[in-house]
């Protein structure tokens, strides 16, 4: 999930007039503002109809405990939590590939702490890469709106160090030496798929 | 979603106590009751452990409306939706190839509706095989306990028979003929990688 605990959700959405919507859109296209998540999805719609690639964002894990089933009108869930999420939130098909990835952003203006992933989703990257997935992590610092593609494979030897009792955090300026800066665009916002060009094919 | 609009979801979870459980597991393997969704499940999650593919459902789509987050607890959803979804339930990776189907069960004894399955779905399931994805969809006939995998470039031919004034649903013994049989098994219950084997490696 986008932003850890101080997710926003689903408040952004519903109290936006669709005038303000549009304004915003064009006020954050020209520098900020605009969640990594909604540019993400911007760009997978883009590559869905362009026929690029189809890459999809899982619906977020929802616990359903009760469901009222009113008579001539939509089951209305009633009692619902969160869950954690146990795979990353991005995955689908690109040049006969498997694509898998997590998108986090951070207001830190120095590092990437490591605690915005958990255990499960690092255990989830391992098997993709052993399965011939192709595998990354994206990491916007809102601070100086700068999106980064990691490979799975860096962030792996961070974590075994930050389980070794190192760093619990990746520096930004090892972001910026490891990582692939994904230039902000018009079409498609975060276009990822360019980095994964180069980097496979 | 599997079992369309008589989804028992979620009580089935909740009013089982664990001994019960057990006996309605035991049970149900013996014959029939298991339904496929936590057929899938469990070969999917001895997939997993086994480390033969990574496999997983995508999370119900739920149009959360109303959270409310109380002090020092989890946040609660107080009124959430039900949303169509616009892919496929199941997707991941095997033996390099990306993996993508439905699965539906139907109480029909002679034929499978195709009402069960949605135009979104159809045109997710066409992009994913010209991607080179492997994409198939699993129906189980209830009144048989047979499930059977069928390629989704077979689905394609009826579908498009459907729009084009044809047959509504696919005959059983036509499923028989085009579809693979998966054995109920104890491990891996629905062995579907067998069949994806043997088509495509």
């Amino acid at each position: 999930m986008l932003g850890g605990h101080d997710m926003n959700y689903p408040n952004g959405k519903k109290k936006i007039a669709p005038h303000q919507n549009t304004t915003q859109l064009n006020h954050n296209y020209s520098n900020r503002g605009m969640t990594l998540e909604a540019d993400i999805n911007a760009t997978n719609a883009y590559y869905l109809d362009t026929d690029k690639a189809i890459i999809h964002k899982k619906p977020t894990p929802v616990q359903i405990v009760k469901v009222n089933y009113p008579k001539r009108s939509a089951a209305v869930i009633t009692e619902g939590y969160f869950k954690q999420a146990s795979t990353t939130d991005y995955n689908g098909i690109y040049r006969n590939k498997y694509i898998d990835f997590e998108a986090k952003e951070t207001k830190n203006k120095t590092s990437f702490p490591l605690a915005n992933i958990h255990d499960h989703q690092i255990e989830h990257m391992h098997s993709v890469v052993n399965h011939g997935g192709i595998c990354f992590l994206m990491i916007r610092f809102t601070v100086y709106n700068e999106t980064y593609y990691i490979q799975a494979e860096k962030i792996f030897s961070y974590w075994e160090n930050k389980l070794d009792g190192g760093r619990k955090s990746i520096p930004y300026h090892l972001i910026k030496q490891d990582g692939y800066l994904i230039p902000l665009q018009y079409q498609a916002r975060v276009d990822y798929l360019k980095v994964i060009d180069k980097l496979y094919f």
